[in-house]
Formats: C-alpha cells, structure tokens, sequence
C-alpha cells in the first residue's frame, strides 16, 4: 500500500515537473506564462564593456575593429587610444560609479513598463555578474567591482511590481574556446559545455529571472547550443518554471519558429497580425543598442515614433521591448530618461487600450490612415479602442472598421464626457464628433484613444 | 600748412579713437552697440577641466573640494579617485574627442540664439585657448590639444550669422599669484599685471570677441583689476571697439551699477521693467553651468520653463543668455540639443514678437496671469506683442492693458486668419476670441503670440 | 603476410612510441636527458602582471592582497589606488615596451646559462601567450599585446644554444572554476579538464619546451591533476619527447619523490651530494621572484653569494636555477644584468669546473672551509676540481681530502703555470704553494678553482 | 650725539651687510667658502616629469620630441601614447610612491659625499617643490602631491652632516613667457621677473640650499638674467650668505669665467690643475642625467671608471659631483645605489687622501701612467698622496715625481705597515716595493692610495 502510493506521489511528481521533453514538439506546447501577454511593454537594457568606448555601432565596436572592420571604428581607434590598446582594456573605466539600481527602478516603472530585461553578457562576453564562469572578465574582476545584475534584480523586485528577466548572448564573438568549437563545424562543444550553459544555469539558480532573452545563437545549431535540454529544464524544473518566458533566439533556423515569444528580427513589427505571441525589440536611438556618446538629439526616435512603434506592435499582438542604453559611469542618459517617462505619462491616461487588451479582427482603420485597434474582454462588456496617431481634421472622425449598433457608446480616455456618434453609410463604420479640445483640456499630447463598447464587431 | 593738416589729422584720430577715459563717468557713456539689443537671445558654453568630473557643483568643484569643502564632493572624490589624486590630473581626461565646432555652430543657429558666449576660462584657471600666460594649464598644453576657442569662433563665424563672445574669469581660486595678491589685500597687483590683463587683451587681439562676459570680479575692487584702463582700451582701440558689448561684472560694488550691460546675479530676472540694459544668464541644467553627468531628467527645465523666461525677460527689457553644459569628449548631450532646437522651432514661428523688440508700456497685463508684452516699431505700424503662457479658458483671451482702437487688428503668430475682438468695459482692455484650434493646426505647442496693431496706448 | 607485417610494425611502433605507462613506477623510469645534468645552470623568469605593482611580495601580490592579507600590502594597494581597483586592472600597464627578446637571449647567453626557464603562468592565471584557454586574461588580449612566450623562445633559439624552457602554475589563486573543484575536495575535476591541462598541452605543442618546470601542484593530488597521464604523453608522444625534462612538482606528496628532477622546496640546497638529480631553483633578489620596485642594493646576492649557491650546488650534483624578475617594461633591471654578466665572466675562466662534471667523491674539504669539489673524467685522465670561496691564508692551500700520487699535477683555471705541492701527513690530503698574484694576474677576483690530476682517490 | 651713534651704526650695517656690488668685478672677489673645496665629492640628483618616460634622452626628452625632433623619440611617443598625448600629462603619472627621503639621505651619506645637490627645476619648468610661481605644474599640484625639495632637504640635514644645494634652470623650453622675451631679443624681461628671479628667492628663502648650481644660461646673458642682482643679494643679505656657494652658468659667456666654482661644461674634467676652483658635473649613467628604463648595465661607469674621474678630478683641484637619477617611484635603482656604496667602501679607506687635500705641484706622475697625487699639510707634517689606477707589475712602484729625504716614509691607506724604499736615479723618483698582499689582505680592490710623509718637494 504504501509502495503503491509512493508510486503514485512519484509519477505525480514526474508527470508535474518533467511535463516537457527536450523538444521543440513537446516544448512548444507550453502556453506562454499570462503576464507576459498582459504586460505589452518591457525595457531592454544594454549596458557593458562597450558602454566605455560608447560610439557609433555601440555594442558592436569590438566585432566593427577586429572582426569586421570598419573603417570608421579602426580610425576612431587608432586616433584616440596607443598603439597596442586592447579591448579588453576598456573594462577598468567601466567604473559605474553613479549607478543606484533604485533610481533606474523608479524611472522603468515610470515608464509604464511591466518589465525590464538586462543583458548580462553581450556577444564580448564580459559578464555583468561575477560569473564563476568567466574568470577575470567580469563585472566584480574588473571594472565596477559589483555585480550589476544582483544589484538591479534586487532594486527591481524590492521596488516595482515590474517583472525582471536577462538577455544572454549564447555566442561570443572572441571567445577562443567558441572559436574553436566553430573551427570544428560545431562538432566540439567545449564552449557550450563549459560556458555558455554553466552561465544559463548559474543566472536561472542565482538571480531567477521571469525573462531569459536569448541572443548569438545564429551560428550554431540548437542541436550545438543544448538549447531544448535547457529549456526542458528551464520549465520543468528551474526555481522560475512557472512564470518563466523566453524568446525564440536558440539555433539558427529556430527565431520565428519555436520557443516562447517570437522576435524574428531585431526591430521586428510585421504590422499585421501574428499567430503566435511575438515581441518588438527596438530601440529609442535608431542606430544602437548601447549609449553612444555621438549621438544627436536627431538620433532619438520622438515620443510620437514610439507610442506609433508600441500600439501597432501591441495591436497586432505584439509586446514591444524599448531598449536603454545607460552611461559607462551609471547614470540613464536624461534624453533616454525624458522619453521614459513621456511614455509613462501616456500610459497613465491611455493604458487602459494597451494592458491586458488583445488583437481585435481588425488591426488597422480601413478608412483612416494612423489609427490601430486593440480589445479587451471583461465580464459584463467588451471595449474596442482606436488609437489615433494624428488627429483627425475637422474634429470629425470617420472610422471604417467598426459596426455600431444602438448600444453602442464611444468616449475618449482621459476625458470626461462621452462622444456623439452615427453610423457609416450602410451602418458600417461610424463617424465620432468629436468636441472641441483646447491644448490645455486634451488628456494627452501625442496619441488618443477612443473606447467603443457595444459595437457589433 | 602740413603741419596744421598733421595737426588737424591728429586731432580728429584723437578725438575718433580715444573717445573714452578709463573712468566709469566716461564709459557708462558708450551706448550700448545695437545688436546686443535686438539679439534677445544667446547661448552661454561653460566646459573646460570641470567637465571632467562633471559632477554636482559642476564647474564649482575643485572649489566644493579643496576651498570650502562639501562632504559630498570630498566623499565622490575619496570613493573614485587615487588618495594622492590632485585637480589637474583631470586634465588629460578633459579629451574633446567629439567636438566638431561646426556641428555646435548649427545647433546654436537653429536654436534661434544671436550670439554665443563661450567660456574661455572660469575659475579654475585652464584656458580653452593656447594662452601664452597659462603655461601648461591650458587646452593645447594638456587634455584637448586644440585651440578649442579659436576652432568655435572659427565655425561661429563660418557657419553662421551669430556674434561670438567669451566669458573670462578675473580671479583663480588657486592660483597662487592670485592668493599672494590677495594676502596683500590687493596691494600687490602681480597677478593683474601678468595673469588677468595679458589674457584678456591676448583674448581681444586674437579671437575679436563681440562679447567680453566678465566674471569673477568679486574679492576685489575694479581699481585692483585695472578694469576700467581695459575698457577705456576696448572701446577706444581694440579691434572691437565698435561692436563689443561688456557685462558689469568688473569689481566688487560694480555689477548692476556700471559697465555695459547688467548681468547683476545669476540668473538675474527681475520682473519688471529695468531702465538700464540688462542679461539673464541662466541654465538650462537648473543647478549647474557645467555638465553633471549625474543630473537627472528633471533637473532640465522643460520647454515652457525656458519660454517662460524668455519672454518675462524679453519683455523687461532683457536679453536671455541661456546655458549649455558640454560634455568633456566635445558633443553637446541630446536633452540640451533638445532643448536648443524646440526654442528655435518656436522662434521661427514667434520671433517677430522677441527679435528687435522694445518693452511696451506695459511688460505683464493686468487682469490676465502669464501674459508678457513687446512691442515693436516700424515706419509704417506699431505692433504690440502679448504673449501667452498658458492656454486661456473657453478660447476667450481677456486682456486688461491694451486700449484698442478702431483700426486694432488682432492675430497670431504662425496662424492665417485675423481674431475677431471687442472692447473691454470701457474701452480699456481687449476681448480677444480664438478660433478653435486643433492640436493639429496650432501654430505651435506651448507659448502663443498675439499680435496687435492700432492699439491707442 | 602483409598483415603480419602490418601488425609487426604497429607493435614495433606502439613498443617505441609508447614507452611509458601514466604510472610513477614507469615513468620515474626513464632516464634523464644528458644534456640537463651537463648544464649545470640554467636562468629563470618570473615576469607577468604582477611586474606591474612589482612591490614587495612580487608574484604574490594578489594572495597577499586578497587570499591572505598582509598589512603592508593592503596599505599599499590602499595608498596609491582608487577604492574600486581590482587586480586585473593592473594588465592593461604590463606594457613591455622595452622589452627585444633578441637583447635577453644575449645577456643570458653571456650568464653561462645553458638554459632559460620562462614564467608562462604565475598564480595569478594571465598567460604569457594568447592561450585558447585564458579569454581576456593572456598577454596578447590586454597589455603586452605580444606572444611573450613566442618571442622569446624564438629568440632563444635563433642567437643562442640554449636551451629553451617554461614554468607553469598548475594551480590559480582565484580562478572560480580551480574554486569550484576545490570546494568539491577536488571530487570534480574541470579545471584540469579545461584549463590546466589543455593549456600545458597547448604550451608543449606550440613552443616545445625542453623543459617543464611545473608549480601550483600542492593543494591537490597528482591524480587530481592527471599528472602522470600527461607526462606519459609527454615522454611517449610529444613532439619534445626525447630532451624535455621535467621537474617533482606534479602534486601533493609528489615533489623530492617522483618525476623529473627534484626541487624540493624554493631555494633547495641541500650542502650534500643527492641521488636523484636536483635543482637549486634560487632567486638573485633574495626576498622574491618578481622584480621589486621597491628593492634595495642589499637585497640582491652579490656575485660571491651567487658563486657560492653555485660550487656547493654543483659539488653535490644539483643544477641552478638563477632567477631574474624583468620590468614591467620588458628591461631587465641592470642589477641583474650585472650579476648575469659577473656569473658569465666567472664561468669563462672556471666553467671547466663546472660544466659537464660530476659530483666527487666528497663535496666539501675535510679541513678547509669553503672548498667545494667536482669532478670531471675525460678519456685520457680524471680531473678532480677544488673551488675556493675563500683565498687562503699565506698563499697556501692545505686541503685534506684529496690523495696525491707521483703523477699528480696543480693547477688554477685561468692560470698559465703548474703549482707546487707536497703530500699531506701520511699521505693524505696535499699542500699547495700557490705563487704570488697580484690583483692584477688573478684569473678572476672571485672564486677559484684548483684543479688536480693523477690523484689517486 | 644719538644721530651720529645711528649713522656709525648704519655704516656699520651697510658695511657689514652689503660687501658685494652688482658686478662681477665685485663679486669674484668673494672669497669660496672652505667647506666646498674639503668637500671634493657632491651627488646630484635628477628627478622631474622626465622620469616618467624615462627613455633615452633622459631629462631631454621634451625637447627631442618636440624642440629638436630625434626620430628615436617621435617614434617612441608614437608607439607608447594616443596621438593627441602631451608632455604635460606625463606629470600624474610622476607618482613616487617608494620616496623615502631619509633613506636617500643614508645612500647619499654613505656613498662618502660631502653634498647634495638636487634638481628643483629642470628646462621642463617643472618645479619640485610647491612654487608659488608656477600653477599647476609643480610637485604639490600634479604627480607626487608632495613637496620634494623640503621632504629631501630636511631628510639630509636630519640624518647627515651633508651639505643641501639646488640644481635651478634659468630657462625653460616652452614657457611663453620665456619665449615672448627670447623672441624680443631679451629686450622683453617678464620671465626673469615673474618666473625665474622669484623662484630663485623663494628656493634660498624657503629651503636655505648651500649650493646655488645654475643651469639653462645660455641662450641669454648675464644682464637678462639679473644675475649679478641675485648673487649680490645671496651674498649680502640671503640666509645663507655665509655658507652657499654657487657654480658659473649665469648668462652667456659667463662660465669659465665668471661666478663662484667652475663648471664649465657637462662632465667638464681638464686633466690638469686650474687656477680656480672647479667641479666635474659627471653622471654615472654615461649617457644621460635621468633615469633611463631602456639603460643597460654597459651604459654604467664601473666603480673602477668612477675613482679615476674622482682622483683625477681631485688631483687638479675640482670637485666631482656625481649624478643619480632616480626612478619616477621614489626609489634609487640598485644599480646606482651599488656604485655609491662602492664610492663610500672606497672612501672609507681611501678618504684621507682625499678629503681636504689640496694639489700638490705635480696632478700626474712623470713616469707612472694612472697616478694622481694630492696633498694634505697638517701642522705637523706634509703628506702627499698618490693614487695609483693599475696595480704595477711585480708590486714594485717606480714614481718618478716625488724626491724623498731621508725622512721620507711611505705607506699604503688601510695597509697597517710601512714600505721599503730607494731613491730613483739621481735623488729624483721614488722606487716602492710592495709587500706581497693577496685579494684579502688587500685594503681594498680597485684604487690605491700610497702616503708619503717627508718629500723634499
């Protein structure tokens, strides 16, 4: 009897922590954890050893001077350093000293953002964390002498409600051990073996991410990288396999396919609807990932490129992560700062549209140009809301998509009062007066949201 | 008959170039050059050794740290630096590697400002020219290797219609020929006759500057710093003797009372009309004239800050020196050049109400909060300029000063049509109706002119 | 019978090639390459990122810093950096700009030296050569820039006859994954797996050192260091495999008991002839092995100390191994060239004595102090060597222990005539005359070495 | 009556006080305070910012990168430093950590020199000590952050009986102020008024040196440089008006010529007696006044070198001053600090030979090469000494000048017994036999000094 029972505790226990095998076939049944649909905007952060020399293709400089030179980067290097200057020799002045995890919780939070995603190490595989993996090339060995992820893992959870997940670049651009498998056509896995998965495992036991955003994995198959083993373990036996979301960036062939969310593509927006969950990493400046100390005011999308860039993504099904690119000494550039927090302000008013909404049949307006759709179901009525990106002329907004009926109510969020309607010719489409807003009584500058419930459609 | 030609020839040079004797008497005489007047509008650049620390007090630091100690300058430089570490070893970090004058000529063109003053020493003592009195202390010497004056006046000049000034610091904490000057209670005048004087005439000769912007002034009486022998020689003989404009800044007990024009405080802003021309120098960074690397988003006055004081300035009489904090590898960071282009993107569309004005009679209005007057004479019209800060209630704009007559027209800047008006109670003050306007048709987004002719005061 | 022959040779190659089981049993079997007891004196080079701070504890800095921490060593660190500094820091200084191997191997050629043995990796982890197994932590990736190994066997071997060798640390002081297989009492074992052993794989392969001098071996047993496998190969299939030696410190327990030669302990002179083959690995700056900025005069042997380490360690059938700590910079202090040339021109006159000999049948005399002797036997005759430390009173040496026959004959190295003698009492021992010398005709001014042929013992 | 007791007493003051006139005339006349001439042996020291490249040219380096370009040196800039690099910025890194300056003060001390003479100011400008005459480029401001010249010249009057001098550079390179008057033809004189004058009062004032040892004269004269103005006063009225002495280099034309002792020119050493008293201003690295990290052990005079510059110098009536250039760490490389104490273990011995001596009417002896006399009358007897170079051959020395008397007796410094004599042919010379020594019962190895008492001449 009691054998019998504790084989049923223990096939229970199997069945209910090893419920996925290391395929793609069984791993890809996994539903995506509910929050991360509801959340639509997380903050991307890139910050590293390549926040030091922070110019021009930002993350990238080692690869653009030593992999593939630029002509651009090899002359600001041979203008500004000695002869001999290494990469590696940048670390030391990676020195951090006006980062308070707290102060960037308090701005990622009001930003509006429901998560933040860090990248612990980038493709120059210096580790944000002092790695056990990494001897000598990483955050506490060298540099801040801190451990960066610890330190804004903890701000983030003490502080917000903010969910907290890691960028990890499978790859490393020098690394010989890498080199060496590659040289090998990935018969050798040295590096997977002995780091580029120790570190996984390391970041999931020690800091328990929500996001674990994988990166470098184009080279190599999934096949090399272990990739299904991990996630098999990730979700069925990891300290996060509850609430754990990860992209699809693990093997080439393998973005766009399976995994969690899809990112396809850096600054991937289709802008149409996709079948499966997908998420929009892009960038305030339009030309890098880390701080570039070169960049112009013209660089920096607007607040209205980014509220364009967030409801098309979240309309079409998307999450939209916007990456920050904070200083070498700590700080988040006031520029990145200022549209942190104009995008907080509008979620303020208009969030309502974008948290916890869904894709509606249509995505965008079949009348009127800038104006995306988005849904949300609750138990008693189900609202549809436009957001327009351009305010309409006359005041008068004729919108093609929607098909009243007599219920139907329109308003604008963030205004008090409720919006005189008719509908379109043929009862298809509906056409919103709206009253006249003064710069001073308009809820919000950039965007508008009108909410339509009890539409037919 | 030669001789008395000579005589004659002599007589007249005399007379023409040596208009002025070195007392206050004689120089309060000089009318100010009129460009300075109809300039309303210039851009103040503190950069040099502070920038490297660029932190907190900002251009104040080495004073924070080792004149009048602050706990938190003594601790950052404790927790950061080498126990030995001393001021001047920041200078080889002070790199510039970033600055493209011509890149700064532009932003400050489109910013709508007519002049520039840049500071070619505070009060550190390094000067950003390769001065012939500053050996080894100064921007050819150590950090840049540049000539950092000449290359921004250059470009100035080059580049754009702008006039070029120089801000110059009489005192240096530090320097010991000052200190032993000082000791002496200004006795000895060593430090005058080899350090301020020869920088400044050095400065004259070579860069012709439009503005000479003095500062530092304060420990000691003008007869110590030989100041008004300067001006006597500027105004009389200098190579810009013509067009130069000065500040009051020129010896304890002088500012706000003699010298060109006033600069009085720091962001001095009285209020109200002045009857002496006047400057407000002020910062966009509220608390500091050099770069913080440390300054958050909210320590930048916004848009509407920055037009706010503009147009209370303009209206008293003043003109508004704003100030930009460079960073030490040369770029200007984006939230000032954010700042610089939304003032010239109003300016293009209000500067008919700021460049070339005079005060009216009125500067605020009487019943209206937030509005600020200008006027300005032509041949044929005077137009008199009431601008709005705030949006008024109802699109009705009640304004209390301005007696209209029947030829009173009324319209706004940047918007095609005329305002219909009536008379206020009595016929004094104005009732003006705007039209509705969307956010998508308003001239601009936060400050609005409105123009009126044939007004009877 | 082509099958037979197939198998025959196999079985001849496997027999020749594979000599030697990963067993001390076989392995302490094999003979010692002739050439290295003949050498009698050979150089080594402790040179890394520890000649940066290049104070006090040299090579051991680090431990004295952070493992186990010193006082003085602490306060240094604390004086002269900022709050922050790490360790590995101190690479990116380690410039070695004055460093031309070619100006090395002609200083030690002229020590006598019959061999180098060069630091590849101290303690601390850095690699002296772009190792595939120290990503970011080689000579080649920050500092130097430069395969230091590389260049200096190169050299070695283009201008000299020297023998060319390399230390390496089996163990490092800090490296997480050393950490790691400690903490699991060395039950894991990736360390070796992916570090330690690839690297002396990769040292052997790329620069075929006839010498392995290994260190770092005491906290863990052979058998965790997979010691004996690797010298099987070493002494079965490398490409060094018939003149490499090694030395005992190839694990706990192991060292005076096993492998190559023996080295005991730093600085081993046992003053009495061994059995096994040793070396007297010793350093010309008494106190350590890395160059000390802050050493005195005093604190380096003198020429006599040196000669006296040499005679007693050679009389009793030990190599030296003399020790040089090279700049930072790539110069070798000139204390130590001086003491490398004092050695040379010592060894020009006296090498008779040394190179190539054998230990007599006693070491030191029976009656005078600081005699040692040696032996050389030729084809034709025996010659048995006396070296004096100490000139002797009157001019008259008295030595106990050699027997004079009738055809016994005097002389001193460097000198051009015979020297009389008589027979001890009884026989024993023999007196010699030596002839006036002044300091002009000595043949050297520090030690001298009698040699006797036709003795009887 | 009172008035005629002030005027007697004022003329006595004047008197007294004001020997000297302005003029040379005037002031060769002052007699060269004794101690100087008794001293024979001083060292110099060169220590400044040139210390920290520390290459090749030494203390010059500036000028050859800069002045004068030498290849060698653009290319060694070039390769060690970013392009935009300046000297300047060589001054941080001028750190001194291991400067103890009472353990120079026993080197120097032991070395057998009588004083010190340290560079407070070479042609860089660099002043190593807090100059109130140039900010920002001394020794308290950038680099060491201590007062050297105090920290140095209170260690040496602490600890020894050694006189404290100052090495002082008239000029420097690349001071404008300087320049400015260099390219008026010296009509213009500020340097010498704020610069070189100033500091030469605040260095006698402040650190009361007793030796004044000019340099960097050249390329102006004497009346450019006040130098008769300055040396009246040293003489007259400074604090050290009684004790100081000075060396020649005071304008163009002046040395050799003019001033207190001669020094004519670098490592000036005539080989015959002068008529005023002189210095060898010598270094001890044959190539250079700096410490030079590329030196090697060849570029140093051997100990050997050393006394036949001191004996010869000695002989014809100088003074040797034998330069030490310490390592930009504060610390006396062992090389330099073994010739010292080998400098002092000869003097120990040798000493009263040369201590106090005075020429004897023969320097070189007329038959034997390498012989230098020296003479020392006490009251009760006449010594002369002469040093021999090379040991001669079978210990029999030949002297040709000397005529003994029947009183003469000879001995050896440090040998405890008389030697036999004759008389050469004629009465004319002296033949010595030497007693037989060996190299241990030799008083010492490499000079030797013969006393002999009772000479007819």
């Amino acid at each position: 009897m009691a054998v019998y029972l504790i084989c049923v505790l223990c096939l229970f226990f199997c069945v209910n922590s090893l419920k996925y095998d290391p395929t793609w076939d069984s791993l890809d049944t996994r539903p995506l954890p509910q929050w991360f649909d509801e959340a639509k905007l997380g903050i991307f952060i890139h910050w590293g050893v390549f926040s030091v020399p922070s110019f021009s293709t930002g993350a990238w400089l080692w690869w653009a001077w030593k992999g593939k030179p630029l002509p651009a980067i090899v002359d600001f290097m041979r203008k500004n350093y000695r002869p001999d200057f290494t990469y590696a020799e940048f670390a030391p002045m990676f020195t951090t000293e006006f980062f308070y995890p707290e102060e960037w919780a308090e701005i990622f939070q009001n930003s509006g953002a429901r998560y933040v995603v860090l990248v612990s190490k980038h493709h120059e595989g210096y580790t944000n964390w002092p790695s056990k993996y990494s001897f000598n090339w990483n955050s506490k060995a060298t540099g801040p002498n801190r451990d960066l992820v610890g330190e804004l893992s903890a701000a983030i959870r003490a502080k917000t409600q903010m969910r907290f997940g890691l960028y990890h670049s499978l790859f490393e651009w020098f690394n010989p051990t890498y080199l060496d498998d590659k040289n090998s056509e990935f018969k050798k896995r040295n590096f997977v073996r002995t780091k580029a998965m120790p570190e996984l495992y390391e970041l999931v036991n020690t800091y328990k991410p929500e996001v674990i955003w994988s990166d470098g994995d184009w080279e190599a198959t999934d096949a090399y990288w272990n990739s299904t083993n991990f996630l098999a373990w990730l979700y069925n036996e990891s300290p996060v396999k509850d609430t754990v979301v990860t992209n699809d960036r693990w093997g080439s062939g393998i973005p766009c396919k399976h995994g969690g969310f899809f990112t396809c593509t850096d600054r991937y927006n289709p802008g149409k609807l996709q079948t499966h969950k997908w998420e929009n990493a892009m960038t305030i400046d339009k030309y890098a990932w880390a701080y570039r100390r070169n960049a112009r005011f013209e660089d920096f999308l607007t607040i209205e490129d980014l509220l364009s860039q967030l409801v098309s993504t979240v309309s079409c099904g998307g999450n939209m992560l916007m990456n920050v690119g904070p200083t070498k000494y700590g700080k988040i550039s006031p520029i990145y700062e200022e549209r942190l927090r104009q995008m907080g302000q509008w979620l303020r008013v208009n969030g309502d549209g974008i948290y916890g909404t869904r894709p509606w049949v249509h995505q965008n307006d079949t009348v009127v140009k800038d104006v995306w759709y988005t849904l949300k179901k609750a138990v008693t009525a189900t609202d549809v809301f436009a957001i327009l990106l351009e305010w309409p002329d006359n005041n008068l907004l004729k919108l093609g998509a929607p098909i009243p009926s007599e219920d139907t109510t329109v308003s604008m969020l963030g205004y008090p009062e409720m919006f005189t309607w008719t509908a379109g010719t043929g009862g298809k489409g509906i056409n919103i007066q709206i009253p006249h807003m003064s710069v001073k009584t308009m809820p919000c500058q950039w965007a508008w949201t009108f909410k339509m419930t009890g539409l037919q459609n």
